[in-house]
C-alpha cells in the first residue's frame, strides 16, 4: 500500500464523480456553504457547540489560533479512537490533516483523496484548505492572527520537526507558536473514549531469534560506544517499546501496538505503559520485580514527562532521542543542550530496520502463507466477476476471509483497497456505500490488501482485467511492471539510497509521458506496522543494507478512468559480481503472478523477460507445495496457468522477419541454379 | 571535472608511488616524523615561526584552537593566492583542506589525492588527519581541547552551514564555538600578496540579452513576489555579482570574478568592490553618478559590514540570504531574527541557473569551437605517442594551445587534467615535476580540460588507448559509457531531481561490482565558473527545468592501474511524449567522439548504439563545418573517421545465426523437393 506520508502529486477526487457509471451520484451528499442557509447533508457533524467550547479554552489561555494535527503522542500513522482528535473537532475521519481554529474562523487541510468526504462530514464553520504543506497553514495563520499573536499547539502531538516547521515558517512574522501543555480538544471531548486495557502478549520463542535481555544489551553497546557518550536512550515510537521487549498489543486498528515509551539507561529500564494490562506472567517475563540493568521497572505512561524531567536533572546524563519520532513535549524538557543527543532515528528502529535470519525466514513463510489467500481471491474473481453479482465489498471481504483461514493470521494489516476502473484511480481508496462499484469485465480492478499473521505482516497489489483492456492499459500496465521488475533487478552497493533509485521505477513510465503521484515502497514489519519506517525509498529513509524488507510499488492511475498498481515486498540480499564485493539487490518475497493478459511483452527488454520468468519459476517453487500441503488443486492450477513462462516476443519476431526475407532469397538463389 | 566538493569515496594514492613505472620515484621526498631528528624533504615548510605568532594572537584572544579553511569569504571553491591561508600557515598548497591550531598541536584534514602531497609539503609540527568530516575535525577538537575551552574561528570564512554543522557536533561537548572577527592568520602573514587592481570588463552586447537593468527589475519582482516580503537581497558569492552587471574581473585563477557583494534593496542598489578599478565608462554602464533605483551606489568593499548593519539598523527592513554563499560574518549581523529571511540559494543563482536563448546559444558555439581544440589535440596524441617522446605535460600544454587558438578564447577554466596509467587513478591529478608520465600506446590516457571563452565556459573529459587495451579496460570503458548514455538519453519531468536519476550513470557498473567514488556532473556556467552551482547531481542542487546546462562524467578508477572518465557537458531541452507534457532530456553540447578501440558494442543495449550514433551524426553536423571554416582538412578526416555509425554488433549476429539455422533447413528442404 502506499504510504500517504509520502504522497507526492496530489490526484484530484473532485472530477470524478459525475462520471462515474456505477457509482450511486453523491452530488447532494456534499454540503453548500454559498446558499443561505447553508445546505448540509446528514452526514455533516455540527460543531457549533464544541467550536464554542474549544475557543473559550483558547481564550482562557491566550492562545490566538491552536492546531489540531491528526496524529497521537508517539507520532503513529494509525491512531486509536481516543486520539481522533481532528476527527472530533471538524467531523472528518479521514486519516491526514491539520485543523487549526481561531476565535472567528476554522479550517482544515487535507490532501486531495479526501476532498469530497471533508465536504460531506463538516458544517461550514470549516473552510477545506487543499495546499497540505506547513508553509500553506502558516500563511493562513499570518493572514489571521494579529502580529504578536500566539499560535498554540499540544507538545505531545507535534515531533521536533513539526514544531521546527511551523518556527521557521512563522519566525519572520511576529507571530509565536506556544506548547500548551494541556489538550485543548481533550478539555472540550466530553465523551472522548478511554484506553481499553487489553492485556499484552509475548511472542512465542518460535518466531524470536533474541530474547529482550539480548536486544537491551546491544542497544547498550550502541550507546557506549557513541562518542557523545549518551547515558540513557529514551523510545517513543510505538514499535521501539513493542520490539525492544518482544511484546504485542492492541491499541490501535492494524497495528499490534500499545501506549508506551521506554527509558533506557546505562543501568535501568524504565518501561512507562499502562501497568494495569501487565500480568503477573509478563512480570515474569519482565523481570520485573527488581532494579538491576537488566530488571524492567514497569511506570506509570501517564508519569513519562515527570519522570525523565527527574532523570535529565540528575548530573552527567545525556539523553538520545530520534528526532523524527519524539515527540515536543519530551524533547523540550531535556535542557540544558548538552543533556541531549539526537539523531534521526533511535538505534532501536535502525537495528530493527536489518531482520535477523529468524525474522526474514519467517517473513518469507508468511509471504508464502499470504499467496494462497491472494490467489484464491484471483480465481475466485476470474469465475465469479462475469456473473455480475460481486463488488469491491464483497472482493475485500473475500480476500479478508481468505487470510484468515491461514496459519498464524492476526487479520489484515489495513484496510484493503478494493477498487474498480475509475475508483483505482484514487490510490488509497476503499470501498463506501456510497461510491461503491460492481466488477464487470469491461472494468480494471485494483486489490491492495495485507495481511497480519504472527511471523509477519504482508502488502501486495495486483490489478488485473477480465475482459479486453485497451491498447492504453496495456501499455501502461506493462510500463508499470517494467518499473517493478527495474527496481527488483537492479544490484547496487549495500548503503544506496532508496531515494537515489526510485526513478527506476518510474523511468518507463517517463518515457511516454506518464507518472505516479506517490512512493514507491516503505519498509514492512515482522507483525509490525505495515508501514515500518525508517526503510523504504524516501528522502528520510535510511540506506538499504542485506536483511532490510521493503515494499515496491510504482503505479500509475488515469483519472476517472483506470488505476494500476504492481506492488510486492522485496528483502535485500548479498549478490555476486564480477569484480566488486558488498553488492545486493532485491529478492521479491510476495509470490503472486501478475495477469498475463495485460502484459505486453513486446515493451520488455529481453533481462526484464528474463527475470519475470525466473521469478514465476520461484512462484512455482516456492507456493506449489503450499497448495499441495493445504489441499487447494485448483489454486494450484490456476497458479501453474498464470506462471507459465513467457517467449521473447518482439526479438524472436525480427529474428523471424529477418529469416523470412534470407529464405526468400535463398529460394530465389536456387530458383535460379536450378 | 568532477568537483572534489562531492567527493564521495576517497581514492587512495598512498600505494600509488611504489609499483608507478614511469614516475620518477618520490618516497624521500615525503616527510619522516617517527625519526630522530625528523627526517624533512626541501619541498617541507618551516612553520616554526608562523607557528609561535599564531599561538600568540590565540592567546590573546582566549581561544584554545583556531579552526583555518581553505576557502575565501565568498566561499569560493577556486581562491586567489592572498586567500591561501592554509597553505600560508601549514605548507600544505592542496585545493581542499581544513587546518586546526592548539597551544600544543597542530593538524591538517584533507582527502586522499592530496595525502601524499601534504607529507611531502608539511614539517613535523603537523598531523595529517584523513578523514575530512566536520565530525572528525570535531572529535580531534573535542579531544584537544578542555571542556569550556573556545575554538575561533573566522566568521568570513565560514558558510551558516558550516557554523552550524561544527556547532551541532560540539553542541553537547562543553566546547563552544567563537566568531573572532580579525583573522588571525593575516595577523601573522607578514608577506600576505595585496588585492591586485586589474580593471573590470563588462560583457559586449553581443553576449548579452539582459541588460543589467533588466536582471535587477527582475530579482526585484521576486523580492516583491515573495509572501515574506524581503526588503533586500545581499548577494555574497563572486559570481552574483558578475553576473546581475553582466561585468567580469580577474581576481581568482581560472575563473573571471572580483571581489564583491551587492545590496539591492527595493530602491537602491548597492554594490561593495574595490571602487579604484572602476573606469570612468564603467561609472557610466552602471549609472554609478545617482542614488535612484537604478542607479549603482559603488560602495568599498572593506565596508560590506558596517554597512549592513547600518542598513539593517533601519526600522522595518528584512534582508533575504542564501545560506548556502553567504558567510558567517554577514549572517550573525542579520539581527533581531525577524530582520533576516533565508533560502538555499539567492534568487540570482537559481536564475542564473536557467540560461537565457542568448546564452543558451553561445555556450553551444563555444562548445563547437572548443569540440576543435580537442579534437587536435587527440589526432596529434594519436600520431606523437608512438614515437615516444610526448608526456603528460606537453599533451596538456598542447590542448591548452589549441583552445588560445580559438576565437573568443580565455585561457583554460581549470588547471588541465593529464593523466597517465596509474596517474589516471586519482580523478584530479595533475601532472608535476616528480608525478609525471611519458605517454605509450601501453597505457590509458585521460584527459579532463576546459576553456574560458566569452561566450561560454566548457569542460571535457576523454580517455584513448593508443595500443591494445585489455578486456576489463575496455569493458569498464564500455560501462562508464552506458552510464554517461543512460542519463543523457533519459526523458524525465521537469522538476526531476539530478541526485534521484545519477544512479544511472553508475548501473552498468554496478552490475559487475564496479563504482567511482566522486559525483556525476555539476552546473557549467557562461563565461564563468567551471563548477556553476546549485546546477548538478548533488543532492543540495536544485532540481533540473529546461535550460540548464549540467555535465554529465562518470568514471571508473583502479588504482595503481588506470582511470576512466567520459565526461560530457548537455543541456536540458523540452522533449514530446506520447501522452505526457513538461518533460524534458538532455542535449548533449560537447562534441568530441569517444576512442572505438574502446566500445565493447556487445554490451550495449539497441537504445544505447542508436543514441551513440545519433550522438555521431550530431558531431559531423556541428564540427565538420567549424572544421571546414577552419581550414583543418586533416582533423576534419580524423572526426569523420571516428564517428562512422556503429551496427549492432549483437542482436544482427543473433539474427545471423538464426537466420543461417532457417536457411540451411531451407536449402535442404528444396534439395529434397528437387
Amino acid at each position: 500500500m502506499p504510504s500517504w506520508a509520502w504522497l507526492l502529486v496530489a490526484l484530484s477526487l473532485a472530477a470524478l464523480t459525475a462520471n462515474s457509471t456505477g457509482a450511486v451520484a453523491y452530488k447532494q451528499s456534499e454540503r453548500n456553504c454559498s446558499l443561505s442557509p447553508p445546505y448540509l447533508p446528514s452526514t455533516a457533524l455540527n460543531t457549533t457547540l464544541r467550536l464554542q467550547d474549544l475557543r473559550k479554552e483558547m481564550l482562557l489561555r491566550n492562545v490566538a489560533a491552536y492546531i489540531i494535527p491528526a496524529t497521537d503522542a508517539h507520532l503513529s500513522e494509525y491512531i486509536a479512537p481516543r486520539d481522533a482528535r481532528m476527527a472530533f473537532m471538524t467531523g472528518f475521519t479521514g486519516s491526514a490533516g491539520t485543523a487549526v481554529v481561531t476565535q472567528t474562523k476554522a479550517a482544515l487541510w487535507t490532501d486531495s483523496r479526501y476532498w469530497v468526504q471533508a465536504e460531506r462530514q463538516m458544517d461550514c464553520h470549516w473552510e477545506l484548505e487543499k495546499d497540505v504543506s506547513i508553509s500553506s497553514v502558516a500563511q493562513w495563520l499570518i493572514s489571521e492572527v494579529p502580529p504578536g499573536g500566539e499560535v498554540g499547539f499540544d507538545p505531545f502531538l507535534f515531533s521536533l520537526k513539526t514544531q521546527e516547521d511551523y518556527r521557521l515558517n512563522l519566525d519572520s512574522s511576529n507571530r509565536t507558536l506556544k506548547s500548551v501543555p494541556v489538550n485543548l480538544v481533550d478539555q472540550v471531548w466530553k465523551q472522548r473514549p478511554p484506553v481499553l486495557l487489553y492485556n499484552l502478549t509475548r511472542l512465542p520463542d518460535r518466531v524470536i531469534q533474541r530474547p529482550w535481555q539480548m536486544k537491551v544489551e546491544h542497544v547498550r553497546n550502541q550507546m557506549r560506544d557513541n562518542p557523545y557518550e549518551p547515558t540513557a536512550l529514551l523510545l517513543s515510537a510505538l514499535d521501539e517499546t513493542a520490539w525492544l521487549f518482544n511484546l504485542r498489543g492492541n491499541d490501535i486498528p492494524y497495528n499490534p501496538f500499545f501506549y508506551s515509551y521506554t527509558l533506557l539507561t546505562k543501568d535501568a529500564i524504565w518501561l512507562f505503559l499502562h501497568t494495569d494490562r501487565v500480568t503477573e506472567e509478563l512480570r515474569v517475563y519482565l523481570n520485573a520485580s527488581c532494579v538491576g540493568s537488566l530488571c524492567v521497572q514497569l511506570r506509570s505512561y501517564d508519569a513519562v514527562r515527570d519522570d525523565l524531567k527527574a532523570y535529565v536533572a540528575e548530573p552527567g546524563v545525556k539523553v538520545w532521542i530520534g528526532t523524527e519520532y519524539t515527540n515536543y513535549a519530551l524533547y523540550e524538557i531535556i535542557t540544558p543542550e548538552e543533556k541531549l543527543m539526537t539523531s534521526s532515528y533511535s538505534p532501536v528502529l535502525t537495528t530493527k530496520a536489518v531482520k535477523d535470519e529468524t525474522e526474514q525466514r519467517i517473513l518469507r513463510d508468511a509471504h508464502v502463507r499470504d499467496a494462497v489467500a491472494v490467489i484464491q481471491l484471483l480465481m475466485w474473481l476470474e469465475k465469479a466477476v462475469p456473473e455480475g453479482k460481486e463488488t469491491e465489498l464483497t472482493a475485500a471481504q473475500y480476500v479478508d476471509k481468505c487470510r484468515g483461514k491461514q496459519k498464524d493470521s492476526r487479520g489484515p494489516s489495513f484496510e484493503t483497497i478494493s477498487a474498480s476502473g475509475p475508483n483505482a484511480a484514487l490510490a488509497h481508496y476503499s470501498p463506501t456505500e456510497e461510491t461503491i462499484r460492481r466488477l464487470t469485465v469491461d472494468e480494471m480492478y485494483l486489490v491492495d490488501s495485507g495481511g497480519q499473521y504472527l511471523d509477519g505482516t504482508t502488502d501486495i497489489t495486483r490489478t488485473v482485467h477480465w475482459g479486453a483492456p485497451t491498447a492504453m492499459q496495456k501499455e501502461a500496465f506493462t510500463r508499470v511492471l517494467m518499473g517493478n521488475i527495474e527496481i527488483s533487478r537492479t544490484v547496487f552497493p549495500s548503503g544506496t539510497r532508496g531515494v537515489n533509485m526510485e526513478m527506476l521505477g518510474r523511468r518507463a513510465l517517463w518515457e511516454v509521458g506518464l507518472n505516479y503521484g506517490h512512493g514507491t515502497g516503505h519498509g514492512v514489519g515482522n507483525y509490525f506496522g505495515v508501514h515500518e519506517w525508517p526503510v523504504g525509498f524516501q528522502s528520510n529513509n535510511i540506506p538499504f543494507r542485506s536483511g532490510m524488507f521493503t515494499s515496491i510499488e510504482p503505479g500509475y492511475y488515469k483519472e476517472n478512468d483506470f488505476g494500476i498498481r504492481i506492488e510486492d515486498v522485496a528483502v535485500i540480499v548479498p549478490v555476486n559480481t564480477k569484480y566488486g564485493h558488498n553488492y545486493v539487490t532485491f529478492d521479491t518475497v510476495s509470490l503472486v503472478p501478475y495477469d498475463r493478459k495485460l502484459i505486453d511483452t513486446t515493451l520488455l527488454s529481453s533481462e526484464q523477460l528474463r527475470w519475470l520468468n525466473k521469478y514465476y519459476e520461484t512462484i512455482r517453487r516456492l507456493v506449489a507445495p503450499e497448495l499441495d500441503s493445504q489441499g487447494l488443486k485448483e489454486e494450484k492450477d490456476w497458479m501453474l496457468k498464470h506462471t507459465e513462462p513467457f517467449v521473447e516476443a518482439a526479438s524472436s519476431a525480427s529474428v523471424w522477419s529477418s529469416s523470412l526475407t534470407l529464405i526468400a532469397l535463398a529460394v530465389t538463389l536456387l530458383r535460379n541454379i536450378i
